[in-house]
């Protein structure tokens, strides 16, 4: 009232409804931050894991939650790989590790265990004031950064150094982190351009949208279970040359949407086209205790790479893992790391300096790393119990993966690769003309036409293919495996029931 | 090996020693990735609170545990606010809210207090799966959001809306993503300027480098308590306007690393130069339960910029608050909020999407810091041991501020504000001739020569003015207030002799 009384507007105070729709327009034209001045490459970022879709599938929850009538009671939220959402149960040893270490007076309570108390004790040790709630070194945590190191050191028989490890909040922070060093952003430079496997996981082309760099997507070959291959990487970094300076190599093994395990063969094939070209490596291997496929195992990049001796033992690699996902899932808890190897020691000291302005990632996240990395050993108290929690994990999605698949194979006009690892399925849809013309009158792309139809009929949420890449002309949605057995098996049931449907109404 | 005898340069077998010399230049000129050709923008970046001399003292660190004699026994780590570090205790009751929520077995132990549990089954409730371990919103669980607004909303008797409450890993990443937002980084078009305090906290300076943008300095009053006066605001803004397009202001109330607390009419004074010159303002009010001076009260923008009415309460404004400051002092939780007011619908929309690509900050955080704006209240089980342990740490921190204006005050040569608020004291030093040709000879600026010699003499770790900003000509350093009492008495007096000494030997 006193902003329109005193604004120097003359001649509206007997309009006033008229003055007050007028008023509004200029004081939005008035904010200091519009859409119009704010950051354009923060504008650019995409993020379809929790885009519209997911955006909707709130709303029809909160609908649910007042009373509206649906042909579904609750919505299956099968969008996003986050496994206690979805049922999974939290392993004991680890949840009872940082309880203790957020609460010390419980190293008291005998109803924990030794294995438990001493892991906490020896994380305590190690931070400031013997607290969780002193800053850690930027790098993380000394004896858990330790710990990290000699995890690899036994995944791949090659020695790690802690030096080269630093935690962080989750894979994400890591691969930010890494990603931003490679940027040349000064005026006149080229644009760095950075490899990325089509599809992809979002946050890589959300992460080059906000640094400006230059995406080159390279696609994984359908027909051959999301195998890559060394003449595509050569077609998508020969077609992208003339507009960037391609820098950095992505590959996503196990593969996040694609499910696929890469082969050694094709690990050292990545290798030598990354050579060739002066590319920097970022293996994304958040998944490497997620590989069900009986012929497929998984292969660090470091591994391979040390093992195929000089020059390639020299390159330069950063590997990133989560325990977010594997057979823990504790995605809130934002634990990860980065191991960086041969990086010029300059460049090291820019990384970890840049981490230091933003102090360090939470330390309850990494004493939950800690645990992933040194896990109960047989002989200790816990490993019964922790045995059988990762293995009933592990078994379940293996059984999920091959059920899923099965399904969807089974339904006309859909098929799927094997889910040799990972959590997802990225099946592919034959989508009818018609449907095809009304995505299109809707300005939708035609598979987030189907994921949006899918979603109000049955309340199943999963994200459209358009969100991950796909070739030109070809549908698909991504799915995660995660729902409990029987409740997958359902979501499958209507999942068939709806699709079916949809290509009577549109054919 | 290999590698040097598959590269083909030639005769160099008889010369060996200088081959391996040679061919190890090479290499390193072939890393992808190198110092010259990263992003400047990162290398830009400088943040003293873990600058080198705080690398120093983790060296001396190591060479006292490897037995190494020196004047001290231990490293007094007077750079950080790491409140738990420097030995405070951690709050009972938020510790058992989180270990609560962490380890939910925990509920039918009849140790923890039915107040503690209640607030832990509300977040749970609140959490996928009732678990800590699955990812929250992008901006946070949302009853957390809830316990925010009501919070805030009491503090200022104003209504907040949990809708405008972004949750977030510590105040650091909060003002990171709101800055982000004023960007404008296309080609041609000028450089965003951020206005901030000198001295300043180097996240500050830090970010704006990282983002490529123009800080604009406005000096702090250290004739007048590190007051902030509207003339000097002018002065900055009107020289900086040639070189960029400045669109915000930042404020640190109460003043990091200079602890001062802003009056009523001082802020009023800062909101209106901020509508004058169309500017967003960024409010870092970490500390505002950090205020010891009798005169002395803190007062959020939000409160202000609300009160003062249209068009003042029109404007947009971002206010930051942390959990590791305050009486908690969970640094190592990272937790933190921003709320944000009177933004553009289509911006809020874009910085919940930018968010969403890091999918959440940590749960862990989240849950600490619902304790924090919901603690025990009066009747409640655990509220007096809280009352206790709140007011015990404010009381000491009260007391200790003022104990170390008061010894820096009788030292001759240095001169030192009052402790108004926050956790530090930022004494100025006259430094004699002598030892500015001393520092000057080592290429050190005066005040970090001063600071590397109290380290390596007394092993106590400040850190100095210049990594703050300051005016030219004058020295200072940033010393916490945090050591328990008797350490600090000590610490202070360990201080003064090093101080005379080092006057004698350069005058």
């Amino acid at each position: 009232m006193m902003l329109r009384s005193s604004t120097k507007i003359v001649g509206l105070s007997n309009r006033r409804l008229c003055n007050v729709e007028l008023l509004d327009k200029i004081f939005k034209r008035c904010k200091v931050l519009t859409i119009d001045n704010m950051n354009p490459h923060v504008k650019n970022i995409e993020y379809a894991v929790r885009g519209p879709i997911v955006i909707r599938a709130g709303e029809l929850e909160n609908e649910l939650k007042q009373g509206v009538k649906k042909n579904f009671t609750c919505i299956t939220r099968a969008n996003i790989g986050d496994c206690h959402a979805t049922g999974q149960e939290p392993l004991t040893f680890l949840r009872q590790v940082v309880a203790l270490c957020v609460y010390p007076p419980l190293m008291k309570d005998p109803s924990f265990p030794d294995d438990a108390k001493q892991r906490a004790d020896r994380i305590l040790n190690s931070c400031g004031g013997r607290s969780l709630g002193a800053y850690s070194d930027s790098a993380g945590v000394p004896v858990i950064k330790e710990d990290v190191a000699k995890y690899i050191a036994e995944r791949d028989g090659i020695p790690a150094d802690p030096l080269n490890i630093y935690l962080c909040g989750g894979a994400s922070e890591g691969i930010r982190n890494v990603m931003k060093l490679l940027m040349t952003t000064l005026p006149g430079k080229e644009r760095a351009g950075i490899m990325i496997p089509i599809p992809q996981y979002p946050l890589y082309t959300a992460s080059i949208a906000e640094y400006n760099a230059v995406p080159i997507g390279y696609y994984l070959n359908e027909a051959d279970k999301w195998s890559l291959s060394v003449d595509e990487l050569k077609r998508a970094i020969t077609e992208a040359k003339p507009f960037c300076k391609p820098r950095a190599i992505c590959i996503i093994n196990p593969g996040n949407p694609t499910g696929q395990v890469l082969t050694r063969q094709n690990i050292e094939d990545i290798i030598k086209f990354a050579k060739e070209e002066n590319l920097f490596i970022m293996a994304d291997e958040v998944y490497q205790h997620n590989v069900y496929a009986k012929d497929s195992k998984f292969y660090s990049f470091k591994k391979v790479l040390t093992e195929l001796g000089p020059p390639y033992s020299e390159m330069e690699l950063a590997s990133f893992m989560s325990i977010s996902k594997g057979y823990m899932g504790e995605c809130g808890f934002r634990g990860g790391y980065v191991e960086v190897i041969n990086m010029d020691p300059a460049v090291k000291a820019m990384l970890t300096k840049a981490i230091s302005a933003k102090l360090c990632s939470a330390v309850t996240g990494q004493a939950a790393l800690d645990v992933v990395v040194n896990p109960p050993k047989p002989g200790e108290p816990s490993y019964p119990l922790f045995k059988q929690q990762k293995e009933k994990v592990l078994g379940d999605l293996a059984e999920k993966g091959r059920m899923t698949t099965e399904l969807f194979n089974s339904i006309p006009g859909i098929s799927c690769n094997p889910v040799q690892g990972a959590m997802y399925a990225f099946p592919k849809l034959d989508i009818p003309k018609k449907a095809l013309e009304a995505a299109k009158a809707k300005g939708l792309a035609a598979d987030a036409f189907y994921c949006f139809a899918l979603l109000e009929e049955t309340g199943i949420c999963v994200v459209p293919g358009s969100g991950f890449g796909q070739k030109e002309g070809t549908w698909h949605f991504r799915t995660t495996i995660l729902p409990p057995l029987d409740q997958l098996a359902d979501m499958l049931k209507k999942f068939e029931r709806f699709h079916v449907n949809f290509i009577q109404k549109y054919s």
